[in-house]
């Protein structure tokens, strides 16, 4: 089916081992930033400097199939605890050396590129030390370390009878402190809340000094600069720690499918969800594309199985399109929500799948990341990006997102799919993940990528949707941030990170774009 | 009751009517300012100037009561639309005139206070013009003019068949621009939501520019502006306008009354519900001498009527405190939710005293302000005061600011009544709402309440409280914003306000300390 639609391709294997890549010679560091850290927590080698110097986006990984980096971090620095991280900041700040912080490095936006602005080195900040973990059971909080991964973190959580409930698509390596500075949001967050809106307090250390923000449930004291530090991206300072809201381990969780005849009755039906009393903590819509993508990749034993085949098989004329809904809770809960859910889904024309092909999507709910490097592989380029946009616009992006895509993939020489998906439901709107395949124009992949991702990006501009809805600003993004606040609103994000890092050392090139 | 509690009182009646109070001369206007709006819409006389110098709170009031005002705005001025406001700010930027943004005139903390900062002139700027509504009902999203109040609004909404569903005591005055800027919460918070928890998008006119973020559901754009925003209670710039999630009408709409044996059996309720799938609307436990003196406020025929007053009696010995629950939504979710609550009610031990009781408290809830008045008039000195914190440590706090209110009244020779309720309930936390009686101190008025004042915001400080929850900051709780956010996060704020207002126009000392 690939070869059908995006035409033959050509094998695309690793150029060399990690350790073997070529970079650019390391410059020195000054001694106290070593022994700010300590010595053993200072690491130059090569592979250490490839690590960090990629996320994994499909530039990162075409840069490390080609086996050649032009930028990386002159030295990884993993400090033990905050006390550290504030001393390389202030070295940092004095002698002009450009900061990545450094979670997960599953950035797809290029959050982590080691770009220097006007400093001539730069250090990676590896988070992975910052590890407390200190849970309020009677308030169902929990102060969680920037440098827990998700499972680490939900391990720390369930030991205590509680669960978080973020789930990313990045989940397995992304940290606490990444998602509180890129605003992630999970496939379950539907239900659970995304994680901004799970952050009760927050911590940052800055060049400029400590910020923290009261652990009360909510507060009508000024602006909110907890909403400042989150989202902030590394650009400000770091976040050391952050509490959030969890709650009681579900006892009950359901997964099932079913097919809804067009993408729009399921939207429908998201929304009459989202608008009324309770929502199933996952629930996405794949458009027609999607749909027949998922069925031809998964195979007879695959994401949505043979169940899923079958009805699809019957239905083929018409099209349809696969939901996914999901329920995790107490029983009560779950069958609540489940027969709202069940009622508005056959109002709206969508057939029971079962729950094979909803347990088969949440076996497969990580995977998305390993299938596009084996897509790769073969040779194509593949990429995903995200917006949101009110119930009143969606189908309109929609329509404008998915033809800028094709449009430009046609106009590059590449033809190929653009499908998307519909998840994270509000009561006002909701967010669409699409994804593209072509072709990957070998030697070239990164023009032919910026002149896609650049049609895509003013699709959504134009539609007055926002430039991302979970994936963060990072450097892809940041050209687009006029669009999305405005210019004062540039000025404002400048000012503040003017006050915070007066050095401009804070991970430069991301988020707010340069003057 | 009173008198036992407080002592004997002095009548307090108003010194004169509020065309005749002693005010200092007005400052002239520039020409261009005043055609900035038009003649006929700048007011200068000595109602205008008093209203428009003064909000609710008890040192307001009282200044209200001496018949002499140290302070009044020079003019009041009256734009028709954005762009007159606009050319307002512009004008007063360059002339240095101090700007006092102005809605329903409901502040409790000074935030309408006649403050120039640095500047010879201040206007008070009324946006009661900015009067637009667009809903969109799909999206279950409006737009609505900074200058429309409660009812206003409401009626507007209900035209189109939904709710805002925000009904704060200063509902009947308070306006939608208000909400916004001071972080509003309504009684039927815990189940429509704060109002900052309803905008989805917001605008702002600043001297330096405007301001506006997307009116998406969510996005990942990097720090939230729209959080800066709202809550900047004036400081930045004016609201000319918000959008909100609205909701459909209720079909149902049920108040009732219950009562626990103790303010914690009464808490523990609640935080059983909020932490749980379906929190009534309005939820909220008054401790024990707040029920005492509901009672003996109420009368045969008040508040909570005969039913709560026979039941009490019966438990007198033991104390009680009066639990009022409501809900509003579908029949289903009305049920439902009840359902809920009652077995969470009865398994706290607490007693049914019926929906007579629920719907009295409806009729007077926004009766508070008038009965301050009639109190104050007998002589009295009332005022109320809020904080949050979370679940683990809310009792704390509510013995800490009861004592040191109580601590405060007597040390000025005054001493009286201090009691508090619950209400604003989250999964982590709640809202604390005290209010003190004591008699007034003529003459002193000012500094016996300074005292008290200081007391209370102190406990709440060391407890780590928020110095406040919905009232919002204003003058008086300015000293207090470095307890909260610390140095840091004070920077940031000047930060912020130098980039959208350089001059320092803006509604000066309030929010931010001054340097």
């Amino acid at each position: 089916m690939l070869r059908e639609r995006v035409g033959e391709l050509e094998p695309w294997p690793l150029a060399v081992e990690l350790e073997r890549f070529e970079l650019p010679e390391a410059e020195s560091l000054p001694q106290d930033l070593i022994e700010a850290v300590g010595e053993a927590n200072v690491f130059t080698g090569t592979e250490d400097r490839v690590r960090h110097a990629t996320g994994c986006g499909y530039t990162d990984l075409a840069k490390l199939r080609g086996g050649r980096l032009e930028a990386a971090p002159d030295a990884v620095l993993l400090p033990a605890d905050v006390e550290a991280v504030r001393r390389v900041l202030e070295i940092c700040a004095t002698e002009g050396i450009a900061v990545v912080p450094y979670g997960g490095g599953t950035s797809v936006v290029g959050g982590v590129s080691p770009l220097r602005g006007s400093h001539g080195r730069l250090i990676s900040l590896d988070l992975a030390c910052l590890r407390d973990v200190e849970v309020d059971r009677r308030s169902l909080t929990a102060r969680l370390g920037a440098g827990l991964r998700g499972p680490e973190a939900e391990a720390a959580l369930h030991a205590e009878g509680v669960v978080l409930g973020h789930f990313p698509q990045s989940f397995e390596y992304a940290t606490i402190g990444g998602f509180a500075a890129t605003r992630s949001a999970g496939q379950a967050s539907s239900g659970y809340g995304r994680f901004d809106s799970l952050v009760s307090a927050v911590r940052l250390i800055a060049p400029a000094g400590d910020l923290r923000t009261l652990e009360t449930p909510h507060t009508a004291a000024g602006p909110a600069l907890r909403e400042v530090v989150v989202g902030s991206e590394g650009t400000f300072g770091v976040i050391p720690d952050v509490t959030v809201r969890v709650r009681p381990l579900p006892s009950v969780r359901r997964y099932e499918a079913w097919i809804a005849e067009s993408f729009e009755a399921g939207a429908e039906v998201v929304r009459t969800l989202a608008q009324g009393p309770g929502l199933p903590d996952v629930i996405r819509v794949s458009d027609e594309e999607e749909t027949e993508v998922s069925l031809a990749l998964s195979g007879p034993r695959g994401v949505t199985g043979t169940l899923f085949g079958g009805y699809l098989g019957l239905r083929r004329k018409r099209g349809g399109c696969l939901i996914v809904v999901g329920f995790e809770g107490d029983e009560e809960s779950v069958a609540r929500r489940r027969a709202l859910a069940v009622r508005a889904l056959r109002r709206g024309g969508a057939a029971y799948l079962g729950q094979g092909a909803g347990r088969s999507w949440e076996r497969g709910r990580y995977q998305g990341p390993y299938l596009r490097d084996t897509l790769m592989g073969m040779g194509a380029m593949v990429e995903t990006l995200e917006t949101s946009h009110t119930w009143s616009r969606l189908h309109e992006l929609h329509a404008a997102v998915t033809s800028a895509i094709r449009g430009a993939l046609a106009a590059q020489g590449t033809p190929g799919l653009a499908f998307c998906h519909l998840s994270h439901a509000y009561a006002d709107g909701a967010s669409l993940y699409f994804t593209f395949i072509s072709r990957s124009r070998r030697g070239d992949e990164i023009e032919q990528w910026q002149a896609v991702k650049r049609a895509a990006s003013e699709a959504i501009v134009a539609s007055g949707g926002t430039i991302t809805h979970h994936h963060a600003v990072g450097r892809d993004h940041a050209p687009y941030m006029e669009a999305e606040v405005g210019e004062t609103g540039i000025e404002v994000l400048r000012a503040v990170k003017e006050q915070l890092d007066p050095a401009g050392i804070m991970n430069p090139g991301k988020t707010i774009p340069a003057n």
